[in-house]
């Protein structure tokens, strides 16, 4: 791997503000001289290499860890909702009621979570990009992810089962970095708190702080029928962190875009953003509407809610900040100095002074492909459980026939264990909220690329987007996972052979679907990937290879302390206690406790502490990820930012932004006097020895 | 009135753009020079007093024209939209079945229309100029307001039964204006044809040409318990106009903001558009979803649908066009034209210099106090029925005791008649949907304000939104017009009294809604009036008297012809025809035609001209404004504008921008054989000669 020198080159243009919590790190790179001189800390190759071992990340997009030898797993509520949902019916409702495994045979197997462990980090940049040497546009692209996929398969060696790579794109294009994990898909539920405690303060409160939630989970990963053992994993504090302590997170942010172009972030701000959330908006009139028909409609609707709610207020939150003049002056300074020492030499203008430009045209040509690769490729117009797993048994079926490197990304030996997970998931599909979603998508298909368009005459027939929505749902059997499996089995030729409306829908789509997908590949991606590493390139030659990449839903190391700060002239202590949380509940969703607690509140502390508020770089994927203090022991869990956070997916303000986390005290007062899981405190406790 | 020349001033910076239906016209300052040069047309003072008194506002936000001399109105079905739908119940519904009065006595009164004939207009400019002389901030606004009124007062004398009286703010504060207007409140639907007629093509097609909708109703003025009599009406064109032949709009357009500051295009663009387009997406899915629950909830959420999409797809074209570099860079220019040309001279500078860095600092100030104005004030956060009635209560029996001047503006003498008419108004209130659309922007204000916010603490109590919403939709008796007129009448001390739920809500509420509105007015608006009115002096004097006004909601003349354009190199004839309807019925909503339609189509005429497009300028407001010939004659209805008239707000575009109407022939050819409308049909005959 190649090793990147200390250093942040954001600093550059913002050289008032200080950058101690700043940097997502990875694994092989840490920040050491940083580390020394502003913590006197200086973490040990075996240090890393436990916490990279006992961290997790989930496939389905948050982070987590092992917290025991017996593959105990702590994470977010937030992160196996869907799985609670899951293993719901109207007649037992864990969402509402919570649930604790009592007995080891208790633990449930969650139908679609994946636990990935990172075992090893390999640097393939030479070979990814030897591959693509003197290619562009379509060349470029076929090459890049043929290249990619013979990588991954070659790592798999046929394991797939417990083995999982991915060849990740670092630095947009600067490094290609093989990251092998040992993949966990027998995982199971152990420990839910009731969704008004996990959730407590609702949306409103979502992306703030003070908090009082308890938004944990516990799951674990199992392996031939037992607990899977595990050498590493992180024990529990036994007070947690003081304030101003140095602490750390290790968890995989989703993405940011701190290194994007100006004209990438204008695209950002203008045609994506917006579109995404006035969809989001809709969605969500709709969801809670829906939900507020019946108790079941209030069920099977929560997931979908929490999602959408939690999407709009993020990524509202990143308009703003790409509507603040400051953040684009800076990105502006920022790529001005940049392109001018490239324009300064002849030879590194003739080599990445286009790279810009380039980039630019690829963003107005995103702007011609862009309604149809994100409302036929992307699903947009097909918001429907019953059409994806029709699309994955359309696709999958012909994909898998090609040879490995041919085929779409997301059908390689690699990743085709996460895709028959899903399909062949247990979950259930609810065909009412089926028929509301899927209606109402066809609906925006039909706004978004007109009701003229040829594709959409060829969807819709004369029939209303509600009306087909009502056809397809009644008339489809893929709602029964033996189906599915049957079809999957039966291969390419029992997937055209079948007359089940969902297949026959998917089948018509594909074409058109395959076609915006080559353009946008070729036409925008290509060129955005290709002149990227351009800009990279000539990155590293300025500033040297003094940074950290941005986020790519892989590991990261973030070194923050605990910390509150200053809103508009009033400090914000970085602690809450149990005491606020009885002191905000007003008995109204949000602000309801549930009963375990009420009846608890006699026999808890209620100066335990709650959530803190530190320091640390984080963003959405980093959800459940552990924070650590220097011994490695667990201090909190992380599940939010603050508000300012939201901006840092394009800079990081050390004044404001703040990760949000529930107090390790907490999770283990809750877990001993309000849920009575003395089997997991038990287990906790030994771990810690 | 000040006579203004004849000259475009946008043309200076954009002087390669042919400007021929660009204008929106006052009636006494026509472009009569640019008329006779381009149609050869020379309007004579009686042809214009003719129109101005034949055309109609619709004081809830329309325009309209007198068909007949026995006072017979032509609008547009989405003008009498409300009214059709608060004549129908669960068991005849006239939006779904259309309505015709077969005979005079079938006519039914519309609850809420007030029909404007303007009579008369006074340039009251030094009086208003004198009033504020020398004053500025909260005392500029006070004195503004408190002119404004009592010029109004005097106007009125008394009368307000059938004369309103406006004073109009044209060009910014350049010049202002009396409007005398005789006010029409006994108002009958006379004919309504199907919605799914009206509206056919629906949402997918609003703001889209080629159409082919027969969106018209029509209304019929009554005084004494006898249609009105009346002496300037538009009869009907035999055929309609040719292509390129020259036609007139005389219309009501609501607002441009053609003239607006960068400073304020921008706080448009950035905390303007975005936040309304995103509470009017949830409300959208909200209300679809309410809409599928039933085919009563269908009904009842129809015009607010209707609205609701409208108004989100208008401000989505404006978003766009101001995302458009190129119509910021138009509007740059122009502004720095003129700050160059008041720069040059010290005393211009002195006089004028300072008004764009103070409009762009009240910017400012308005953003800090935009979302308490917007939720508490202007009421986003109470969307209900009776919520309205109950402020209208507290307030307006409070307001009528105070000296005129002295009153918020809505409750001036001259204003009163318009607020009783829809107090008293028997329109249905539907507590379910109460509950619904209450409950949601609760939620919102919540949202927008904070969850500890002291105001929502107050409003919220220890509530649930939703619940609270239910209980007071439970609890309350203003459903009843009969009990609203009796609080009127008692008069402040029995509302002080009344234990009305709503309002108990809307008299706690009030303090601070006057709170904010005071900061709103001292703060923002009396500000941006006093240093608008400079910049308005300014371009005065560079340009001279030489352009229309920023459109107020007062009659606008503009001139045209009809035209298609060119479509990125398709071209969009400006004509469809009756065939056009029928070949692109499908039979599913929005594209279903009704059963009188089919049933007629073997009479029907199918190449009888539908609707066409013109270059004409107009915006909302303008819905329903005859579109005539030279001869004075109707030759359409306008009811839209095609998806590029949407950035008409901020400039307008010749090549692109199209008004869409409805063709004459098309009216009379529906009129005589899909609707039997005889009656009707004779009395537009008659007025033909």
């Amino acid at each position: 791997m190649h090793k990147l020198a200390v250093g942040v080159f954001l600093a550059c243009a913002t050289a008032s503000a200080a950058m101690a919590g700043e940097g997502m790190w990875t694994p092989d790179n840490l920040p050491l001289a940083q580390l020394k001189s502003k913590y006197g800390f200086t973490p040990t190759a075996a240090w890393t290499a436990h916490a990279q071992r006992a961290a997790l990340r989930l496939a389905g997009g948050c982070s987590g860890s092992f917290v025991s030898p017996n593959g105990l797993v702590l994470t977010n509520h937030h992160c196996v909702n869907s799985c609670v949902q899951q293993l719901s019916d109207a007649d037992k409702d864990f969402i509402k009621s919570g649930f604790l495994a009592k007995e080891e045979k208790d633990e449930i197997k969650c139908p679609e979570i994946e636990l990935n462990r990172l075992d090893a980090i390999t640097d393939v940049t030479a070979r990814v990009k030897g591959a693509t040497a003197g290619k562009s546009g379509e060349a470029f692209g076929k090459a890049d992810r043929a290249i990619k996929s013979e990588i991954e398969k070659e790592c798999v060696a046929g394991n797939s089962a417990s083995k999982r790579c991915d060849v990740v794109d670092l630095y947009h294009g600067g490094i290609y970095a093989l990251y092998e994990y040992h993949r966990y898909q027998d995982v199971r539920l152990v420990f839910a708190p009731e969704f008004e405690m996990a959730f407590f303060g609702g949306d409103p409160d979502n992306f703030n702080f003070p908090r009082y939630d308890l938004d944990m989970g516990m799951l674990r990963a199992w392996e031939d029928g037992k607990p899977a053992r595990v050498a590493d994993f992180f024990p529990f504090s036994t007070d947690g962190a003081a304030e101003g302590e140095m602490v750390v997170t290790i968890g995989n942010p989703g993405g940011t875009d701190r290194q994007l172009t100006v004209a990438e972030l204008e695209s950002a701000r203008d045609h994506d953003l917006i579109p995404r959330l006035l969809l989001l908006a809709e969605q969500r009139g709709m969801i809670e509407q829906f939900r507020s028909e019946s108790p079941e409609h209030w069920r099977i609707g929560q997931h979908d809610l929490f999602s959408v709610e939690n999407a709009f207020k993020a990524l509202r939150g990143r308009l703003l900040a790409l509507q603040d003049p400051a953040v684009f002056a800076l990105k502006r300074a920022q790529e001005a100095e940049l392109r001018t020492f490239v324009d300064a030499d002849p030879a590194r203008k003739a080599k990445y002074g286009g790279a810009w430009d380039a980039i630019a045209n690829a963003m107005d040509a995103y702007r011609t492909v862009e309604a149809r690769y994100k409302y036929i490729e992307a699903r947009r117009g097909f918001f429907s459980e019953y059409y994806g797993h029709a699309r994955t048994l359309v696709r999958g079926t012909v994909e898998r026939g090609k040879p490995n490197a041919e085929r779409l990304r997301e059908f390689t030996d690699s990743r085709l264990p996460s895709v028959t997970q899903r399909l062949f998931s247990s979950a259930p599909v609810y065909p009412d909220y089926e028929q509301v979603t899927l209606g109402w998508s066809l609906r925006k298909l039909r706004e978004a690329l007109g009701t003229d368009d040829a594709f959409v005459r060829q969807v819709l027939g004369t029939d209303a987007p509600e009306a087909l929505a009502r056809r397809l749902v009644a008339g489809t059997r893929l709602g029964d996972p033996a189906v599915r499996r049957a079809l999957w089995d039966g291969g390419a030729e029992a997937v055209a052979k079948s007359d089940d409306p969902f297949i026959v829908l998917a089948r018509a789509v594909d074409p058109a679907a395959r076609a915006i997908r080559s353009r946008y590949e070729d036409e925008v991606e290509a060129i955005v990937d290709q002149n990227s590493q351009l800009v990279a390139a000539a990155r590293f030659e300025k500033y040297g290879t003094s940074t950290y990449p941005d986020a790519t839903f892989t590991q990261r190391f973030s070194f923050g302390e605990v910390r509150g700060w200053d809103e508009k002239g009033t400090f914000v202590p970085p602690f809450t206690d149990i005491a606020g949380t009885f002191a905000h509940a007003t008995g109204a969703y949000p602000f309801a406790l549930p009963a375990t607690w009420l009846a608890a509140k006699e026999r808890l502390d209620l100066r335990t502490r709650m959530n803190l508020a530190t320091t640390n770089d984080i963003i959405g994927g980093n959800s459940g990820s552990p924070l650590v203090n220097a011994r490695g022991e667990i201090v909190g869990l992380v599940f939010d930012g603050n508000i300012h956070s939201l901006g840092g997916n394009y800079w990081y303000d050390e004044r404001l932004n703040r990760t949000v986390a529930v107090h390790s005290s907490a999770i283990l007062e809750a877990l001993r006097k309000v849920y009575g899981a003395d089997r997991l405190v038990r287990e906790l406790e030994s771990a810690r020895r």
